[in-house]
């Protein structure tokens, strides 16, 4: 570890806000040295509890999370907020709503927002998203709260890496029980009808409790309903005490660690999938080969399962990859193409 | 190519129900047998229109495409209809509702429709979709309508595979233009207002319109908008002529080859992406050791960056890959472990 990573480690566990935004911004746009740091920071994580909040656009969930890290630092526990709404095409952070979010907790150190939005095709929000968990946690925030639009897989897979998933619903939005992903209700430890002065709320509970006769969770729980107004603070300490109810539950039945394993397993998968790909990009197929590959698929010159086959068959070959580089300085289609037959060409190699 | 490949191929291409069945299922289950079917098909396929239908659930997506693919088939062009829905858990097709829709169309040979659900995890709904494309265009299909509920990026990654993409909107749906994805209505080449007959019909043609003052397309093709009640037919023709329009303009200014050129460059990524964590998953980590390292991590035993990249320096180069699984027979933790270190023992074994 480097002198630099090693004194960015220290100010980040320090709780260090520029040391914080520095980290997330790296690891939000990619850079590889966020790799370094999140080795030296995951065995200072941990200790963090997870909450996810999740609900249909509209639903006041902005509101609910800040109400309820206003309730947390009256128990004198540190959060971190981290705000990711995948349908916005902004990125780098929306630096300014952040920051009246933080004037809203009067500049509370104990308090920390950071928003997170769509990145390009190659995205991995959701990596990215546990990343900047790792980051929080290390820098001791008792509890990290991730906020997103419970909209579609992406949102699914955000939620998943949380501890404890808190769904919120309001009423008045639609025949069906919201138009919120299907996947999404089934992970619900905890409901919030949110806006519930509002009419139609105890229909929401009717619908929800409809729900909960039909499907047994396999670990018994049964979901609690609670009620809020966000806006006037109303039903948040409820809110607080029915997820630390379902955190007890957890601790009880040994049930945390068990939690914590499964969602390592799919992160793990995830992360293999697009370090495999990046490094494939990196040093086997450029983008520029990629683009050249593609329009010879679109004109029915190649056909895609034979080439994905190839290239993946060449994959990791490094030093027969580093001859080929050397046939392909003479650019005929032939030699090029023979760049992505690594297994064959080594056979006949030898 | 077996026998008994080509002979599949053969009746698929003459467009012979069962044959297609088959090959859809044979996709959609992921059966590596799939992968044979897909190599000897896709040079036969290419002729085939393809025109992604999306929006919000409720819009009357089914019936719309229904009367679309009737008007097709008074133009005496086949239609192949994929019916994609991410938010069902069903899968295997809903079997039950697309004999209803084919009934509805009396049984007639020139249309075939078939629905596909989200598969698990590891799914790639998108590759599948793609897949089944290709399937139904060597069929001899002059249209296949992909229709799908537009609210996430899977389903943005759905449009993305066709060459027109028509947005559905409906009248009465909330304050914002509609609840779907905002990438979808940047991709829409044409826009239906379904049920245009209800009240709000002219507010959302206005809010399409003021979008559309706010951005200009790099292809300078401004979307028209369609009104139509899909389920009285109306505005069919008309629908019909507005993507005939646009397929129009992409011959004329040569833009259909690009665009297929730059869908065939995600889907070779995503394509990608996958093979190579099946791969990895074949051939050099299993289900349970991953399991096993997930565990490790949620202990904090082990940090998840270093070990991806532990795990993927060794993948790849087969032969080298054979003797590390001979020593792995041996299965103490530190064999194990050393099957992730393929550079290093590489390495020092030389």
């Amino acid at each position: 570890m480097t002198t630099s990573i090693q004194s960015w480690v220290e100010r980040v566990r320090a709780g260090d806000v520029r040391a914080l935004a520095r980290a997330i911004s790296m690891i939000e746009d990619g850079r590889p040295e966020s790799t370094s740091l999140l080795k030296a920071l995951f065995p200072h994580s941990g200790r963090a509890r997870v909450i996810g909040m999740t609900g249909a656009p509209g639903a006041g969930k902005s509101t609910l999370v800040d109400q309820l890290a206003r309730e947390y630092r009256k128990q004198e526990r540190t959060v971190g907020i981290i705000a990711v709404d995948p349908t916005s095409p902004y990125s780098g952070g929306a630096i300014l709503g952040d920051r009246i979010r933080m004037q809203a907790h009067h500049a509370d150190p104990g308090i920390y927002i950071r928003s997170m939005a769509t990145r390009g095709f190659l995205g991995g929000l959701a990596r990215a998203t546990t990343d900047v968990t790792t980051v929080l946690d290390a820098s001791g925030k008792d509890l990290v709260l991730i906020e997103t639009v419970g909209v579609g897989q992406d949102e699914v897979d955000i939620v998943r890496l949380a501890d404890i998933t808190v769904v919120i619903l309001v009423p008045g939005m639609g025949d069906d029980v919201q138009t919120i992903k299907a996947g999404i209700m089934e992970i619900a430890d905890v409901f919030v009808i949110n806006k519930s002065d509002r009419e139609g709320a105890e229909r929401v509970e009717r619908e929800i409790r409809a729900m909960q006769t039909l499907a047994i969770r396999p670990d018994q729980w049964t979901p609690p309903v609670i009620k809020t107004v966000a806006t006037e603070g109303k039903g948040i300490p409820e809110l607080a005490a029915a997820v630390a109810g379902y955190e007890e539950f957890l601790e009880q039945k040994d049930l945390l660690l068990k939690k914590k394993i499964s969602n390592w397993r799919e992160r793990l998968i995830e992360m293999l999938r697009e370090t495999l790909l990046e490094r494939l990009l990196r040093e086997q197929v450029g983008e520029g080969e990629i683009a050249r590959l593609a329009a010879e698929i679109a004109e029915h010159r190649r056909d895609p399962y034979s080439l994905v086959e190839e290239i993946v068959d060449g994959f990791g070959c490094r030093e027969e990859r580093q001859i080929h580089h050397g046939d392909t300085e003479t650019t005929t289609p032939e030699s090029q193409n023979r760049a992505f037959r690594g297994p064959r060409a080594r056979r006949t190699g030898k």
